[in-house]
């Protein structure tokens, strides 16, 4: 078996060409949810197949109704366990363009960061573990285990073919565990795995109140102005106080365990640096609830894009037939996706005033997570991160959502949620970006933790 | 002196052309918001002059800053009154674009119906007044009063130029009368003036909550939405009932008289068909004003469009670190705009939560006109419209703006607010019209009117 030095080693002499391997992957801009990318969707798929090939995987792509999935199944070791690689290849839009310093399909290297839209979610991460493989591999001859990837392009657009596809083929899929590389560190040099992820239900609202757009001073006053209807549409449902108005939302919401709450406190991230991080004035949201309980453990409802009436330069005093939101809930343990969302649908049609068509679009519905860290493969994992980071692993929570984890747990396996990025890496956001001192290190200690998961006989 | 058949014989012999004519000046798409149209606006300003040229007008085409206004001097005529009209060349955006049954700047007739963008506001009705001099002049063989056009490029954008203009030349505009025939009838059948206009503030609101936008899973909760913040700050400045919640805005509004209330209870325009004609399923605003009151003397604010976010295809679950308001006030007599955008961007500082970095934008501020109707010249309107309309003209509110007003009012000659549009011709909004059978019959009108004029002595 070979060790930490040996592993490092092995980094130290492979960075430059792995910096460059990752980067090529990088430059593949495969934005799941905008149609015009579907093939860059497939080509991001390619290259990690050819990654994966050459490590001596059996690659199967599975078309599905949008983007392939890879089902890819490692050499054969009797008598050792099973662990399953979960990841995703695609990637969200990279808007706002022009807040990026450099743009988001040219990856580039700043004070040790590599910035590319899927540097940290999830293409660096997914990358992290199959060049750890590698590392063990060169290192001792071989992989002391059986590992199967399995990596979707649908995970920033609910995961459907991969639902369909887990549903369709449960067998295939026995492990004794799953490793989900697509989370954070709690902070630099604490390591962590997720106890919990938060459910998403995706939601449009749509409000109609004129066949017409209307001039507003012949009709001003008397005329319903749709971005008017959805502003008190939305007021409605919540509030600026942060609580939400969806009646019997939340009735099933289980608070933290005094454990939790407990733990939390402990935590080296406090609300100065969050507040900081997120580059905020000052934080929002529910006052009675902590910081850290409001993003893990308490629903949310947040408008990520808005439009309607006349936006572009200048001025058009119309009053708007039409204006639209994109939401989302954000649900967490106990509650249940698609009850949610009927309440939701209820709390909007009530709202809706009698002059207004008022349409919900509910597009995807996914349940929360929760995870017991109790099984062995925890023990493993905490064994790597203290061989390599100098620290065991802190049981959080994720306020972010993993749709297919839910599914994944029914296989009755563990699920480990862990990851080497960072909070500050700019998920979904401009200047995404990943550390490299992060990934150098989480080949080391991913390859640490296969080995010792090798070591122990299933 | 000729006659009424005697206009109506030359209009209807000369119908065709005159479609012609204003068809090709409605195919210059003159949108003056746009900096892209600059040149058209130009080009629209120039077919205008044309026009006004070979009727024997000495045109001077002012440069201003932004778009030209043209003052036309007409033959003098010695002892004879001046009727000076104001009217505009400039059109507003046609957006939405798809919702135009044939394309905005291609002329078409359909039902005895002209469709395009400034058929009614405003080239149709300029077309309609200059064509009354050529009726007259054929007919008589000279235009028997001093007539002056002062014929602006910006009046939908807030008449910035010609402000600077009449301010700095206000005797070159000495008159016995303005008519400005830049509004609609009251109805079908019912000639009407205007006696009060309301007038307008425009504002851009824009809220920033963030440096960057964030990922809705990690942050939401506790970061804050600019749209959920803008959202907030438009409930605080108006509810659902209606009510503007910007302190001491309502102090100077004055209530329209008794006698004008009972006279809108006359008129032949009734709630249903208002909300028919708006294309709603039930109005909206304060319950306890009739629509009238309403749209013509009650003050308002309208979000005109929005914009935050991610609003492409797909989904994006980001918290959006900024978003913007496009929004306008009427504001109706005894308001003083500049006082009124005052009390409003200290409301909004009000609501601004400190989390926010909220700015308000005044872009232009124009007070509310009055115009009392007890001159002469209204007379001999009223004279005329019974000739042609078989009805003398009912004194109405028009709920619209136009900014340059109060200004001309400032002449000390009286300014008669009248048109041959009718209310549903779709100003500002897809498939604006202009119905044909007013265009004809608002030549016969106007000539009249001006024949009228003539005849009496200065």
């Amino acid at each position: 078996m070979s060790t930490t030095a040996g592993l490092t080693a092995w980094v130290e002499r492979e960075k430059a060409r792995l910096l460059d391997d990752l980067s090529t992957w990088l430059r593949i801009p495969s934005v799941s949810t905008l149609p015009e990318h579907a093939d860059d969707c497939r080509k991001a798929a390619g290259w990690l197949k050819g990654r994966l090939d050459r490590l001596g995987f059996r690659v199967e792509t599975i078309e599905t109704d949008r983007h392939p999935i890879l089902w890819a199944v490692g050499p054969n070791v009797p008598g050792a366990p099973t662990v399953l690689v979960y990841g995703h290849y695609d990637v969200q839009p990279p808007d706002p363009l022009n807040e990026w310093i450099t743009p988001p399909f040219t990856p580039t290297v700043r004070n040790g960061n590599l910035y590319a839209r899927g540097s940290a979610d999830d293409k660096g991460q997914v990358f992290c573990v199959a060049t750890a493989l590698e590392a063990v591999k060169a290192a001792s001859g071989r992989v002391p285990l059986n590992v199967r990837f399995l990596i979707e392009g649908e995970e920033e657009v609910g995961s459907k073919s991969l639902t369909k596809f887990l549903t369709a083929e449960p067998d295939r899929t026995a492990t004794d565990a799953v490793i989900v590389p697509d989370v954070h560190m709690v902070a630099p040099g604490y390591p962590s795995v997720d106890t919990a992820l938060r459910g998403i239900i995706h939601a449009e609202l749509h409000v109609r109140t004129l066949e017409k757009d209307l001039h507003s001073g012949l009709y001003g006053g008397a005329a319903p102005n749709a971005i008017e209807t959805l502003w008190h549409l939305l007021e409605a449902l919540k509030g600026p106080d942060g609580k939400l108005r969806v009646p019997g939302l939340y009735d099933r919401v289980a608070r933290p365990t005094k454990k939790e709450l407990d733990a939390w406190r402990g935590l080296p991230i406090k609300e100065p640096g969050f507040r900081k991080e997120a580059g905020a004035k000052a934080l929002s949201g529910e006052k009675k609830f902590s910081f850290l309980e409001r993003i893990w453990a308490r629903p949310t409802f947040e408008v990520h894009g808005i439009v309607g009436g006349f936006t572009g330069a200048g001025a058009k005093t119309v009053i708007p037939a039409e204006a639209t939101a994109k939401c989302s809930l954000r649900l967490v343990p106990n509650q249940r996706a698609k009850e949610v969302a009927k309440l939701f649908e209820k709390a909007v049609k009530k709202a809706a005033p009698k002059f207004a068509h008022v349409t919900v679009n509910i597009l995807t519905t996914h349940d929360p997570a929760q995870s017991p860290i109790d099984a062995w493969p925890f023990e493993v994992l905490d064994a790597a991160y203290r061989e390599v980071w100098k620290r065991g692993v802190a049981p959080i929570r994720s306020g972010g959502s993993i749709p297919i984890v839910p599914l994944l747990q029914q296989r009755k396996a563990p699920v480990l949620l862990t990851g080497i990025g960072l909070p500050d890496d700019g998920l979904h956001a401009p200047n995404e970006k990943l550390t490299l001192e992060q990934l150098w290190k989480g080949i080391v200690l991913f390859g640490r933790f296969f080995e010792r998961m090798g070591a122990r006989r299933a």
